[in-house]
């Protein structure tokens, strides 16, 4: 018994084994599944024509996540682990909106949080490589977390200012009918979004949209070079294989390195017989 | 005969004679010429007054193209070859829509497909710095292929997640009639596009389209960051330093390198003061 | 009493001690809660409802800030250097408007300058790794001020060629009522914005327009590709390779250097085979 | 009578003496005034109540750019060769618009071509390190130019390819009446402008139109990145000093290098008494 849990432990949680691989992918192919129901599901000729269906699909669904949730809990080595794990929750979460819709009407659409089992799709490609340029893309956040807090705190002062200045100059008849009215336009100005359903009327409007608009153009640069540099930097670093030299501490040297290329020292020394 | 024979397949396919060079200017031209056609067709009021002129052109063109393709498998050494490279299946494309154009109404737009044909531009202009600058951007897209999906992956979980709840905060009053619905503004919205044929109307769908925005503005920095340290690498990496080293014959090293790091000897020796 | 004034001081301008931390979060605290007071008050149907309640709230607010002014004029050892000071005069800023509120009736508007006080966060959060980076932002900023002029100046001479072609090419009757006008329409389609407020409607105009944004779409490479150079340059700066050349003592050396390239020596000398 | 001519030469000329500093910084302000002159006419309201005001004006500035023409070609010791350089050329077309006016009634808004004129701002702020920067971006662009062709080839294709694929899903009932109009679209949707005034209201049309946003937003890293990495490479290029190392030529050093710090062998080896 213990040992046909195993292999269902192996099957369900390893992607290594062909049985797993298979697994895996049917997995992602019903997850796609439902999230389809649920989307045709919300547009209302679908709906009319066959709710009846999908609500029968969307019950289908749910009851194999929930099998599936049981089979991890049971299978698993250490069930409390996973159940509280990232994966665990999400799972979780993949049924529970559906017995919420028994109480709640509009419930069901937080099915739509299925989307981040998707995530699971880098489990079937191929896994590493893309968990490594993963990592190296959050690296690269993390190195600029301190100066994306300064950019943001920039951006969110310009825009309650160039919100409320908008909301002086315009007023309520052209649109603007509140400060944070002004700040919403503000956003979709600057972030050249430009949607056109608040727009400047007044002459001195449109002169100060045209330095917002401007602004919006010029700091889109910020976070791209900050992202871009640290990229570089984490990418360079990686190329290179860390090892200080023992005589002259250059720190990153070529993979194959056997000497540091600027002191020519070696960069392991040989024990000498007397060592 | 074979000489003649030989002598077109130069002019068609080569374009290091003056006769060859010739002949795809010609032939580029009478692309060009036939694009034109095809787009000033599709206006009506030119379609009305010109209409039948403009269909003895296309045919007329149809025609050229057609002997060329005939010419062309007619003169290659590998006729086989050519018909199945993609040159040769884009020159088929360029007539066969025609053909189909007697049986139904719309294929002649087809007739566009054209456009990729002007891609043996390039082979005019000179050819070899154009091909090796698009193989330096091939290359950068090449090596960041699996960040990029990482990101497109992202981008697609983001979109779905955002259009969701604002179809559930907005809902079909205001313009998002369905998840999909939701899908497409979200996407209009995040890549900065905002067309405003679909506004969020109620301060709660204000608020998270204001995120979306934030987020849509600030995650550009994404691809730009990946695509410029790719493509720098792939331009530093080809200068990369060839000098042989004197001791190992070690060819490739690291630009500011003194030593081989390999053999630990000098790259280059120190001239002696009785040099 | 001179001590009194002392402890004052440490709790008003210092954060490093406990009281200091906790008077700078209540303060926050209170300069937000006054933010969203005003933008509250903005807004018609809450004015209406609640409009003396955060009348009250305002003065009380107001009252709060000017006696904390008076605090910090009291306590500081050089109390004018403080009153001059940026903080100073943002500290008074925060309080005038309401005071001239009781003579011009939109002046309270004003009271959204305390926006700038919130820019104490930074001393509340470990303060001096954000100015770190705030100051790389603002070196990489300043390298780049004379590109950047060139690059605003082209903008504005593009800008004004482009707005005044529209306004000759689609003329009043299309939305381009006037020069300026044009301007606005050219920066808004320049910045990729695209508000959609003045549409071009002719075919020249359309084709024009096309030029602008491919314009537009394009050359937001140039201001990125300036603030990452200098970035990515102000940050290499910082790892400068330090190692004092054992001969001359000459301090900063390239990365790589295996020589001094003041006095030719080599700067790691080669542990003999004795060693 | 010489002598004045060439004093003349001096003041109009040159920008290092103050007196032609001061003629420059007063042919600016002209410039200027006259510029503001032709946009205040171009309002209609001003129009009608100062048209014949801004008239005369218009034509003083006429008379005094004619007047400066002339006496730059008067005190000019080449003038054909400043009749036809780039700055000749301009002014010529700073005075002949308002005489075109005469004839034609729109020539006026001509006179906007004097915002080149515009240019010469640069040569009133200190000169040299605008222009060396405006050179750093010259640089840049040339060195990138053929990607840049092979960028701008693949956007025109794919515009082509979907504007006509728009017009077939879309049609004219949408606001797609012609390919043109389809192509005008996608260069609105592909450069994230989102006027507006066109939009897809059928589902394949707005699922392809996903398509094109999602190219757009994604591609803009390729301009951005080719321009960084080419600026990048400019600037670190400009930072050092090249010369050869004539023993292992090593070609970029530190500017007070004298010995290579790749190789220790001096840069500029002394020349011996015997030589």
């Amino acid at each position: 018994m213990d040992n046909w849990r195993q292999r269902l432990y192996i099957i369900i949680f390893h992607t290594d084994t062909p049985a797993g691989q298979r697994f895996d992918n049917w997995l992602l192919l019903t997850i796609l599944a439902s999230l389809v129901v649920v989307m045709l599901d919300s547009v209302s000729e679908v709906h009319i024509q066959y709710g009846a269906w999908l609500k029968g699909l969307e019950w289908l669904f749910t009851t194999l996540f929930a099998i599936e949730y049981g089979l991890r809990l049971y299978c698993s080595p250490k069930p409390l682990r996973y159940a509280f794990s990232f994966y665990g929750l999400v799972d979780l979460l993949a049924v529970l909106p559906a017995i919420l819709a028994l109480l709640f009407a509009d419930a069901q659409y937080l099915l739509i949080i299925r989307v981040i089992r998707m995530l699971r799709v880098f489990r079937v490609l191929k896994l590493s490589p893309y968990l490594r340029q993963a990592n190296f893309l959050l690296t690269a956040l993390r190195g600029s977390r301190q100066k994306i807090t300064v950019f943001f705190a920039s951006i969110a002062t310009l825009v309650t200012v160039f919100g409320t200045l908008m909301y002086v100059i315009e007023g309520p008849g052209n649109g603007f009918t509140s400060i944070p009215k002004g700040i919403y336009w503000a956003v979709v100005t600057l972030t050249t979004v430009g949607f056109g359903d608040i727009v400047p009327k007044t002459v001195l409007g449109q002169a100060l949209s045209t330095l917002v608009m401007i602004t919006g153009y010029s700091i889109i640069a910020v976070p791209t070079g900050i992202f871009t540099a640290e990229l570089a930097s984490a990418m360079r670093g990686s190329d290179q294989h860390k090892h200080s030299c023992p005589s002259c501490a250059k720190d990153f040297h070529e993979p194959g390195a056997a000497f540091c290329n600027r002191c020519g020292n070696p960069l392991y020394p040989r024990r000498s017989a007397s060592d």
